[in-house]
């Protein structure tokens, strides 16, 4: 193998590739990114064995192509010497198998790198499977990062439930519906596909993976297509094919969860409202529990905390009610930060019962996106 | 005490003065901030008995004085409290001796910040003496500022050798210089002074006190004064009073360390060695000596590193040189990196003689500056 490509380039492709790659891994080979220079251009291929990501770098995208093949670059630095090349255009040069040297221009320039690093042999690389599934899901690239992060905070970090540190996917007809909860809160996003979709499905993907994945999809209307498998599931957009396992068991049911009647209905400015009660939680900072109460009166919403050591807020806000009875909640500061960071509209409608009732948070003009938290009793 | 003053103003001096605080600090009163309201203005301490800092807000500078006062404010959350309040103007109430009311605009407003802060006993405050000293230096912020970034990062973090992980400061005349060193690496940066001191000087001044000076010091012409005490040393600069505490004992007497004939003198581009060095640099990432070989040979640099588990860097720049013998040198690629960093001109000149004596760099029209550096032998 041998060639010459341009230094971002292959710098972006690999940046892409290397988010598989797990620091917690034990399997040597899969400390590398596998190289496999042939007739469609160069695959960099890299993988935890639970999530594996491709990107293909076309043949018209690299400068020149000597000579084609296989080799699995071990190097943690790789990013780091491509990203200190002083030049455009950098050459890879399989010595041996086991060797492959990296350089810049010419040996007789004023300015020349050269590294030579240690290889893997490819043989022991995993076999991965890309095959397009019978049918897929296409959905806009925007669409997709923001139902993730709309929803992915909500996810369990609790490795003893571990459907929960994943996300629930589901499809019915052309409605794709994404769900996490830790089962203190929870966080729900449904869009309409503009296909309709034949078999229906309900998944959970580990949570981490769609993590990266929000990482790597771009703010544009580019189209993703998203292919299910028994097993996995694949994310195919760009020059990209992102695969990953799925979590076995079956999520739980969780469209009981959310309440539909509310006594009290408080519609506020969402900055305000978020600043309240962040202003309000700084007495709770380093505290295991971050509890603020929120106390709401006529047309005012007062959110309050107390440390014994550092003394107590209460912060004030103007709200819309629907009833001026009074009524007092304590809850998650984090987790309502959380929730309210979701939503990017100007206001947000809190739906509430009693002080053990979940707490429904939504949009005024759009239901797709729902966010639920519990209250915390005190006493 | 109870006044009224701009978020912006009180924000940069608390931050200031803040620097003063330790973590490290076991004396509960030396956590708080000493607020003091009287005839001049308002005087902000804090202190960690080492290190103290002082800034005086003029009374111009403050909005509305209902009453004067003192009080200590020991909250780890006031800076964040202030930064977060919605409004232009921060109201401070003292409620009663150990509890002070931060307050936003007021109680009216739709959008209201209320905070009821635990303090402690002024009484208690150790009594810190600012008086100015009989005489004292002049020189400009962005000069001493410069001068201790350029030799700061060669002090000793080794406690076994207390005084090497202080700043030397000398004065001789109308010449002021600063050396660092931690045995294995100096730096040594001087410069005129625009009256003469009477007294000489030779004082050790604590590290991370000089560090969080400069984090403090202006890139302006605005003045700095030092004034110097047989215990201490003070910074007036604008609203500021910065003092520390000196290290005891004395400097080693490193004017003999530097040696004046060379065999071998390398001209180099600034930019160009930098990156040659940090590039062959990678390969010893993570490892506790971060050694890299430079050989010499005609008008061609090669810097080169090794690892068994990586591979192998040989980075080759062209420069100019006195003889055209190699020669060949191994050293630290971070104290070298960290020494040309000290330099802000186009070119460098490294002077050198066998692989056992120290590595001299400088630039070639002031050489108020030096860097040295140990070579490692290596077999």
């Amino acid at each position: 193998m041998k060639f010459s490509i341009n230094k971002n380039t292959i710098l972006e492709e690999l940046t892409n590739v290397s988010r598989a790659i797990s620091a917690k891994n034990i399997i040597p080979i899969l400390n590398g990114i596998k190289f496999e220079l042939g007739k469609e251009g160069l695959l960099l291929t890299a993988s935890d064995s639970n999530l594996t990501i491709r990107s293909l770098i076309p043949r018209d995208k690299i400068e020149s192509i000597e000579s084609e093949g296989i080799i699995i670059i071990t190097s943690k630095i790789l990013l780091d010497i491509i990203r200190k090349m002083p030049t455009n255009i950098i050459n890879f040069e399989v010595i041996d198998d086991f060797k492959i040297a990296i350089y810049s221009g010419n040996s007789e320039s004023d300015n020349y790198r050269n590294y030579s690093l240690n290889c893997l042999n490819s043989m022991d690389y995993p076999e991965i499977d890309f095959d397009d599934s019978k049918n897929h899901i296409n959905i806009k690239s925007s669409k997709l990062k923001e139902m993730i992060n709309q929803t992915i905070f909500a996810i369990s970090d609790q490795p003893s439930r571990p459907l929960l540190t994943g996300l629930n996917i589901k499809i019915n007809g052309n409605c794709l519906e994404c769900v996490a909860t830790d089962s203190y809160r929870l966080a729900k996003k449904n869009i309409n596909l503009e296909e309709t979709y034949d078999d229906s499905v309900n998944i959970v993907v580990p949570g981490n993976n769609i993590n990266e994945l929000s990482k790597i999809l771009s703010d544009d209307d580019s189209n993703v297509e998203i292919h299910i498998y028994p097993k996995k599931i694949m994310f195919k957009f760009k020059n990209l094919a992102f695969q990953s396992n799925l979590l076995n068991g079956e999520y739980p049911n969780t469209s009981n969860f959310i309440p539909t009647e509310f006594t009290h209905i408080v519609t506020a400015n969402l900055k305000n409202l978020y600043d309240t009660i962040d202003g309000a939680a700084l007495l709770t900072l380093g505290k295991e529990k971050n509890i603020v109460k929120m106390d709401l009166s006529n047309n005012e919403l007062i959110v309050s905390s107390y440390s014994s050591e550092t003394g107590k807020a209460e912060n004030k806000l103007t709200v819309k009610r629907n009833v001026t009875e009074p009524v007092s909640i304590s809850y998650s500061a984090k987790y309502m930060l959380e929730a309210l960071n979701s939503f990017n509209e100007e206001e947000v409608v809190l739906f509430m019962n009693t002080d053990s009732k979940p707490i429904v948070i939504k949009n005024i003009k759009d239901e797709s996106l729902i966010q639920l938290i519990l209250p915390i009793k005190t006493y």
